[in-house]
């Protein structure tokens, strides 16, 4: 794994509390019980307990819960390099299934690749955790927009 | 728009009652509130009502969820089409979203573009309806597997 | 096939002259023996003859020279809509290969799905093409990005 | 970068001149000027460069020529693992451009993320070397598939 690894520099101080906010603001992260796991620059964590609520009819999750999941943590490891003025949308993204997603719990985490003031590119693993064991199920490269002048916070 | 378009014909005459079946046992489906809402050879449709437990931070349908859908009508769109003793698995999606996910229904549509013994490929749509008129919210091209000798259903 | 289909208005009246002059700059075309074949609103498409110069290790053309006509298709497509004072950058393209890229003739077309002042969403086919019969041998959906104040050609 | 690292154990011990001998019969190799320069278990890595024969409108590298390098390497990548028997194809790939593709020359990389028996999951990279600063100009996923009983070599 050779990318490029300059530790990115956030232009926001709070991006972390920026991104806690946010990501409280989502029902759909509620009603699948997804947790904030984790947020560093240019990184995201989140976490998910699979339950029969998110299976697909095999009894595995739903590859699109899969999808939420790392589409937000992709998402949100872009926003933390935004300024404080921006929100962010997802462009499109690429996911592959590679195992199926079930386990004690799933760990999604977004990694940014590019960040760019209107572009930023990510990449994005789902990684399955049972007894102990690791299993890499997901793989995800995506896309983000920054929208400079639209905070993500509604105003008080 | 050109693709080629054969009609297809499905190899077990009972597709539709599979794919409902196998809808059913989806509680994914269940939990988001999304409907089977067409079926017909290499193609499905499944609908959603917009609610704020499906929101991402702004409050539109979030990403993941609109990946749900489409991801689920072109699996079964794909499963129309094969054989009673295989299941559908997703390999892989990539999804454009192109418009903001909200109105008083999203209504997602798989279509079958190729369908081969081992792997077929789907298109999906997802448009967004409101007063009568439809949006166009999320383009996407997916690439599913056939399990063969591993029917959808448990056996009884 | 259901795509929202409002026809498309140009922009800039002069577009197909833009497209065909930014065609002609490129060595990569030259080179693979490319020719413009249609320019229309919203819509490119790039003819190819197979030859073992562009052939991978079976035979066929490869993979790569495929995507090479289909994202230029599909970069002209999204130009054809911009002003004059912008250029056209491919962010990102998926492509699925769906049968052998053989026959007489490949002929690759560009279909904007959605033009945005920023973005602009495309999808492409290639069709292969051999006494008289048509196989769709390859899809893609792609994101193009508007380079404004950039214009394509030089300054003379 | 927190991918599963397992090393690779190749199925065939002659992988790496299975490889070099495929790599050879590519017309389009030839063409463009490409040149093998690293195979190992699970990753091959190929070089290009940059010719105004090779360029899109603006005299970067075109999109698809970048295109060709890192599917052939993630192509290369996945064969490593692949028995003797058995032959591959591309079933779809994803790119992203990141950076003008120019240069003294551009790496592309294929990494091997999951090898199945079916299909094979790799991610690759294309760097641009200049006065020697590499920059990262394009990111892919991409998926393949073994064709078992269809040895890439024709028959003496």
């Amino acid at each position: 794994m050779k990318l490029d690894s300059r530790p990115f520099v956030p232009a926001d101080p709070a991006f972390a509390s920026r991104v806690r906010e946010s990501f409280a603001r989502q029902g759909a992260m509620a009603t699948i019980g997804a947790r904030l796991a984790g947020v560093e620059p240019g990184y995201c964590a989140i976490e998910l307990v699979p339950t029969p609520a998110l299976a697909q009819q095999h009894g595995y999750v739903h590859a699109g819960v899969v999808a939420m999941i790392v589409d937000s943590a992709g998402g949100y490891a872009g926003y933390t390099l935004f300024p404080a003025t921006a929100s962010v949308l997802t462009v499109e993204f690429k996911l592959n299934l590679l195992a199926p997603a079930q386990g004690e719990r799933l760990i999604a985490e977004g990694f940014v690749v590019k960040s760019g003031r209107t572009l930023t590119v990510t990449r994005g693993e789902v990684h399955a955790q049972s007894a102990g064991r690791r299993t890499l199920v997901a793989l995800m490269q995506q896309t983000l927009i920054a929208m400079h002048g639209k905070p993500d916070a509604p105003a008080a």
